[in-house]
């Protein structure tokens, strides 16, 4: 469960919503629209129905719930667990990682032990792994990209929305008490555009791409892991390489880099 | 066919359409304006056929009929046949390949296979192919480059059209009835610009820019497939291969990448 | 001669004076203003000056003309031209081809197989064809330039002249009669500067940038012609390996590429 | 302590406090609106975490201290401390410098030299620095992203908090006199958000980029010293090579580069 | 001397003054304003200073000098030295090019002359001389940076300083007399921001890239030139890999090339 997510959001919607009972008071109830809503809401989910394969676009929901309900891993705990199986292998052979490693929290460590025990050639195990890699972040720049393009054709329809409303209230100019509402309605959309991509859609996107580089960081480490373990590197060796990922206040060596 | 396409189309121009008849009623037909649909849509192929070479800009349409009616292929057949392949490459010798591959359903594989039971040089059968995607990332890049141009230079005559309508109607402020039909008729072009980008022009490069990235996955595939085969690898081998460009939970060994 | 460019060019040209004369009339005379058009035309000149060499200004005439005139060279021409070469080389040994090309179209040709018949080392061919390919490609990419940036500080001086004129009717706001005129007045520069950036510069651009592509893709064939027949490759694989550079539909073999 | 940002802010808050007091007389303090500084700075805030991991956003204060209060370490000090260790191990035995580093200002350096004392494999200790190096760019690269983020959020909600006067405003038009006080309020968070993005976030964001450039030059230098050093080469060799990361001026041969 | 940069200069502030002048006439002193100065121009320097090390915006009148005063050297006759050197080295030996370079305009060559008669290492030499050319980029690239920021910063504090007027405006609508000087006034610090950023600080940073990329290109081909001297190429063949660096129409050949 990622707090900060649900936190921030909730915090942009107060203080969006304090500032229109602030200033309009009773009035306030005439900020909402569903037809403005509808506009900028349902014109971005179009423009990303034309402009993503559909397959994509249905995921839009499974790429939010995973910006929301993120569980973060331990870069700490993963590089112990790789040093870990680094004795193991140093002591009893590596073999003895098949049973080792069978209960791993990432089965992508599941898989590359299993073709280094199964002694698959350890150039072929770097490159199955890192098209595996290749290919998750591939799938992940394209969840982001979702969320991006409900960033971008948000604010547009609302823009659309608003061009409609005052040519509509231009052509009506006779009534000069008709104008105010009219061009305040006409407002609507352009904020609703701006609200949905800025404290929405562009956020999420931005953290979707954040958490991309957090786990394939983890799986760099895995891959680095693996190759060292396979090619027999002294458990030491292991962790002083796969440390370096680590930022030097998490190191437990309590050395301190200088980064004032 | 790609549905997503036509009703993301639909929808938006629903939306858009609503806005107009619940905002301007009877006026509604007040919004369609031939002479800014021409500035607009017309300046936008005036400046694209300005910028673009003559047989692309002419290409167009192919291009936009891609994006409509795109035949999804699927990449777990392609994996399958590709294993298939070496399986029979692997019993029979590569040289059965040549009727097995005769109605492979791209010519890309017809084309790779053919070159090794030719007995070509690997490293040339790898370099023509790389050079035959590079040639055709290349042709679909200039593709959905016409609609970027598109999508740039529409608003552009969007904001030109708005311009004049402007300078004319300031020009004639002594009769302040004809103020507001005068900004109205010039804000019509901002719209139309605004729309053809944004639900028209953007979209659509944005699906070919996707469309290319399937069809560019699925020949790496094929030329992955192609040269594993030629240098007889064992079927098990090319299928753990050419599985990690499938996404986990397409993957019919029921393992789970953790990806939540 | 690019016929698209001047067709392109005069249909948005008629656009925008159709949409002026049919708004104004015949006060569309008042839209030609010699002022507006000296800020931003000189004003584009003037930061052009500034942030290029002064002799790469002096040659953006020369850029101009090869986007207007530019005479598209056949790529299937090239490739056949070549592998007739090889099939020279073939023939009657390397240096029968001194004869053979000296009334290639393209000098790139006659200098590539002049060091080849000359007994250059391959690895030096390639290197020197390489660093002129190189040289070509930024020469072209600093044309393509000055038209970038005429395309941005043309409507930057557009909007300094609104501003001028803004400020100049602002200042003498007594007599209302006198607002109207001077702001169509003001934002005459405005439009002066989108029209000139979207309708000439940013187009010209975008072609120059589009031919220099269309020349490096015929700079690479000749040097991959080049090295493939000194290093006596059989006609046959030489055709091989060019044809990929055509789209499909150009190759005469007949076969069809997938693409729909 | 870094003085240039200091007085910058400084500066830049003169500049437009001075722009207030000269323009609005007594009426200043109509400038100070604290539910328009909660929405800008609250907003910026609440994006940001939902756009950033939660361990980021909470150490963007000690990123903001490292803008204020680095420390710049001298590059000329740094070359001739790595050109005397170069010297000790030619004289003494690379052993000596486990010594002659304890107080190296850098623990880079200390882990550096202790890896090559301790015979580890050249290509690994390379590997390690490198790995090191990477993952300080990419530590830094998101301390300046976070800024970066309130750059780009906080203008946003400046918008939105003015859309949302304006349509408040714009319901309430009966009273004239209210037009333009509520006009005003409505621009002051615009004011502030531009305020916030272009005096604060952005330029901040800039000079920790800046001081990452640096730093990451440092440490390449202590990559290319020890990795020299390591290599026995001597001590000439070390300054020539170190050198070339000086600035002409400099360095201290008396040498000058034409730059001018 | 650049003529350019002064001409231009001095044709887009007579551009605009120009406008002025015909606008505003009497009233074109109204146009000159302190505080507007002030805050644009002050204010860019502020966040320069916030946004770049001292060090750095210490060097910005340095660099714009260099964009001013900037001596061209001549590629031919650069080309034209280095073969005359692989002459002497070719006739006298390498040793005897210690007294011909001495006199060479670039110390660059000097250098690398130094280090061949010196017998260093080929590759040394290379990496030594290439670690320079990437000092010397980052370097320009920095100085580039420092008027990039400008040509942001300024129109920021333009719209700031705007906006302060605006609302200082808007806060006394009572007397609609002082409603268009105060918005002239405003608007001011809008134009100065533009006028600052589009005739100076933008074109000055292209200049200066302008210069970076031919000073990169001289400095790459006295590396080439270098390097073929020391492996003791033939001198016909150092020329006939340096001119590879020259347009077409610069060399001596009389050999054309189709570029039209």
């Amino acid at each position: 469960m990622d707090l900060a997510t649900i936190i921030g959001t909730f915090l942009g919607i107060s203080l969006v919503g304090y500032a229109i009972f602030s200033g309009a008071g009773e009035d306030a109830k005439a900020f909402i629209s569903t037809s403005s809503a509808m506009i900028v809401i349902g014109g971005a989910i179009a423009s990303v129905m034309v402009s993503s394969p559909l397959a994509l676009f249905l995921k839009a929901g499974k790429f939010f719930s995973k910006a929301l309900f993120h569980k973060e891993q331990s870069t700490q705990k993963l590089i112990d667990d790789l040093v870990g199986y680094a004795e193991i292998a140093r002591r009893d052979g590596i073999l003895s990682l098949e049973n080792a490693t069978k209960d791993a929290e990432d089965p992508f460590i599941i898989k590359g032990i299993q073709m280094a025990v199964d002694g698959t050639d350890p150039e072929l195990i770097e490159q199955i792994m890192n098209n595996e890699l290749d290919a998750i972040a591939e799938r992940h720049e394209k969840g982001k990209g979702v969320f991006d393009s409900i960033g971008r054709y948000a604010p547009a329809y609302g823009m659309i929305g608003t061009l409609v409303g005052l040519v509509v209230m231009l052509m009506n100019m006779d009534d000069p008490a008709k104008i105010g509402p009219g061009m305040a309605m006409a407002l609507l959309t352009t904020l609703y555009g701006s609200m949905f991509a800025n404290m929405f859609a562009l956020p999420i996107a931005d953290k979707l791409g954040a958490r991309n580089d957090e786990e394939l960081l983890l799986k760099t480490i895995i891959i680095k892991g693996v190759m060292s373990i396979q090619s027999g590197d002294n458990p030491r060796i292991v962790e002083q390489k796969l440390k370096t990922f680590l930022p030097p206040s998490m190191r437990n060596e309590g050395e301190e880099e200088q980064e004032q």
